[in-house]
């Protein structure tokens, strides 16, 4: 028998990888397109179709055969660092992937396909309950995937360790519980000053000159056109088929100009992420993004440091009041920048400004924690919500689809992911703020449109490393510490004092 | 060992073939996309993609396992007709693909990948030269393919029979002699004869009218909105994923009413056809269309003998008139008619009249044999090309854009397709007259918009069926007789007599 060189080896697991990623791309590419084109009566047999493909990428992944390939590699001693790292997160995965059998990959997929479908429903009726019952179905499917997956303490520390290696209900719990009541008081602090205007932010703003300023600020921050595209979408989203094609969504409000501008930023910082994620590595753990957490901080840094800062307002102040000379006639741009900072308790977490958006995660985080424990059942969900929107923020929930049936995530199955969104922010803030240490001209940069400068940072830092390093290693290479809350506190006080003056 | 009964054997079958076929549409959905929305750097990777899939699902179809269940499932006797149509067809379409290798699908798939971006940018640059090396490429698998797939007599009689079951260069050889004479010698009598006005036609039409106009003729045709939707594409076509997502494409050209309304109609015929095949037969024989050529039947017969009728015009005249007032302003819907029927020997095959159409179509059958049997190379292309549009249509191609790189077919390798645009003509005045025989009345109900009569009978006669028969098998089911040039003959005479009064 001859031994293959490790060479000839990783060259065989590169081309299995890159055979398992086109087909979970190509399941992407129709899940794409079932979030944005898909007749309706095509629902049915597109969730049979991504079904098929999720169900055989995991078994090509988790083959045997790949199995032996993986640990082969492991053992051998002259692969390059990457290689290397290639070998030890497939591995991870491999090991991870193979205690979900095809057949609980696939029946999973169709849960989630199915309860995709009822929630569309559900929001259209307004009625939680229409969805619960498919809903329960993925929780116990969720359940069941994390006893199979395995965990120390929690159930739920499965999910979240799936979503940002590490986390867990411990480290969460506690990073709840310090920014809870600093928070807090920072937004009694503000209520208690005189309110900001944005009212002007809720006029009529035509639907194509919206879709024209937010497709300019796509492309002034970087994002490649021809590598990607913008569509409407009922729910915002990006999601990349290779770094040549990473698309963005979006979602026009007529009657209100803060809904997309600030979302297609969010998104585009998504999505230049993932168009910065070295080609070479398509298919494998360094071609892929860090975390969801890692991913968040890139969408968070775009959408607030930049997007919610005066000197982006100062920079496109002009093109502004060109594309909507009537509705902002009587406004300044502190005015501008004042309106889209406004900090108040409202019930859509996606349009919940910087500081109370947390009290929006926490919500959901406590949700699933007790969804995945089973200490209460989907039918209690609207009860719970409703109950805890009005002691963390003091306002009464209407009706379902403005309170528990907002987001897609659950219908997905997507259990631990909210907890990666006010990680994502926290990781922003402290990324930032060295960027800014750094380079201590970004601002400037920012009023005069130039973005190439930060970009390139983040390329440089966050970018290229692919999954080589964990969320906390990454922040520690970063910033030389670990997630810190601070930094953020000190942004939101920051910024709070000086538009509510205290 | 137990002996597994037809049901359960069939019911494997099935599985099997869903799964297939899922990722066979999967590879559509991508295909679709990459017609419509890819963007332009996108294009490498996602050939990779579809070739990836393409050769999956060849791998799953030819695995031996399932040529077993098939020849196993043959020997039954037990199982219903439609059940044994199912297995035998499946078990030809086995035996034929088994003779390809999953690496000659993978090769052909990257090839014909490669050879269609080199078509568009042969396009742009209007240089046939820059897309000859890579069509080579794609020509020479062909070769390899026809001697794979086997064949008696000439080598393209294996890709002729790949579009149309018994169909080979004898038969159309003989097909084209026939109507050659005839079609030159009517051609020459309305070329003598005063010519028709379609100057109205060219005028400005703006895009968004042309759209609207043509989404209320694809719902009145009986088109599904529901289960599909209408694209803006390079060269329209028709694609579907499962009869409740059929999608058609189309294109419009602002300076000529006359691209997109027919062509919309054309492709509908297409899809009303695909939405029409049994849906429980999803991924079977069945669920499939007979044959290229009793496919373009459809969309012909859609086209011509209702786009092109003076009832259709007489119905949407009103329509017509409030989109363009202005632009049809001095016109009157006899005018109108005779306009859209004008004919006249012209450059492009999609933009031809139903006379000269088949010229365009002959020549591409003479070129594709000669490329196969290897009498002439891609290289003599524009050559041959030229001197024919000058022999048989008296005109001058002025350079490779308005001729040999006119269509996307070669490009795809799709070698065998063009001579069935002809046959389906051919079908659809054949199935037409018969369909005039049984319901006289159809002139009078495309006068009122009512087409439902007419999609019933086609859904009947044709739809339902499948791939239960072949062509000729069908055409002699429906009308008593295989295929005849006399009715396609009949009706071009009837036409050009009324309209250019000899």
């Amino acid at each position: 028998m001859i031994t293959q060189t490790s060479a000839q080896l990783f060259e065989n697991y590169k081309g299995q990888m890159h055979t398992i990623a086109d087909i979970r791309y190509a399941s992407a590419v129709l899940q794409w397109d079932q979030e944005t084109y898909l007749p309706p009566k095509g629902a049915g047999f597109r969730g049979q179709q991504i079904a098929t493909l999720s169900e055989l990428a995991h078994r090509l992944f988790t083959d045997e055969k790949l199995g032996n390939l993986l640990q082969d590699l492991s053992a051998r001693t002259d692969l390059k660092h990457a290689e290397k790292r290639n070998v030890e997160l497939s591995l991870e995965d491999y090991t991870k992937q193979k205690k979900l059998s095809s057949s609980f990959v696939r029946k999973l997929s169709e849960a989630t396909q199915k309860s995709f479908h009822s929630w569309i429903g559900a929001r259209k009726e307004n009625k939680f309950a229409r969805f619960a019952e498919d809903l329960s179905r993925v929780v116990e499917l969720k359940k069941q995937e994390a006893d199979l997956l395995g965990y120390k303490k929690h159930p739920y520390d499965a999910l979240l360790n799936d979503h940002d290696k590490g986390s867990d209900t411990i480290l969460l719990d506690a990073l709840f519980s310090d920014i809870r009541v600093p928070l807090k008081e920072l937004l009694d602090t503000i209520v208690s000053r005189p309110q900001v205007n944005d009212n002007f932010l809720r006029q009529h703003f035509p639907k194509q000159q919206q879709w024209e300023f937010g497709m300019q600020v796509l492309k002034d921050l970087g994002y490649d056109l021809e590598a990607g595209r913008q569509d409407i979408a009922e729910h915002p989203f990006t999601t990349n088929f290779n770094i040549k094609d990473v698309r963005v969504t979006t979602r026009i409000d007529e009657t209100d100009l803060s809904n997309m501008v600030w979302s297609c930023i969010h998104e585009v910082g998504h999505a230049l992420y993932e168009q910065g994620l070295p080609e070479s590595e398509y298919g494998l753990p360094l071609g892929e993004a860090a975390s969801y957490s890692i991913h968040e901080s890139q969408s968070r840094l775009w959408e607030n440091h930049i997007g919610r800062s005066i000197e982006f307002c100062e920079y496109y102040w002009t093109l502004l009041k060109e594309y909507f000379p009537l509705q902002l006639k009587d406004i300044s741009v502190t005015d501008f920048y004042k309106g889209i900072n406004k900090v108040s308790p409202s019930l859509i977490r996606t349009d919940a400004d910087e500081l109370t958006y947390h009290f929006h995660v926490m919500i959901r985080y406590e949700i699933e924690k007790k969804l995945i424990e089973g200490s209460i059942q989907t039918k209690d969900i609207p009860t719970y919500w409703n109950e805890h929107y009005q002691s963390y923020l003091g306002i009464t929930v209407p009706d379902d689809k403005q309170g528990c049936l907002q987001d897609v995530h659950w219908s997905h199955g997507s259990f631990g992911y909210f907890p990666t969104y006010s990680q994502g922010s926290f990781y922003a803030a402290q990324f930032y703020a060295k960027a800014l240490d750094e380079i201590p001209e970004l601002p400037q940069k920012t009023r005069k449109g130039e973005h190439q400068e930060l970009l390139g940072w983040l390329r440089q830092r966050v970018h290229q490393h692919g999954r080589m390093y964990t969320s906390e290693e990454l922040c520690t290479k970063i910033t030389g510490a670990g997630l810190r809350i601070d930094y953020f506190l000190q942004d939101m006080l920051a910024k709070y004092r000086n538009i509510y003056q205290f």
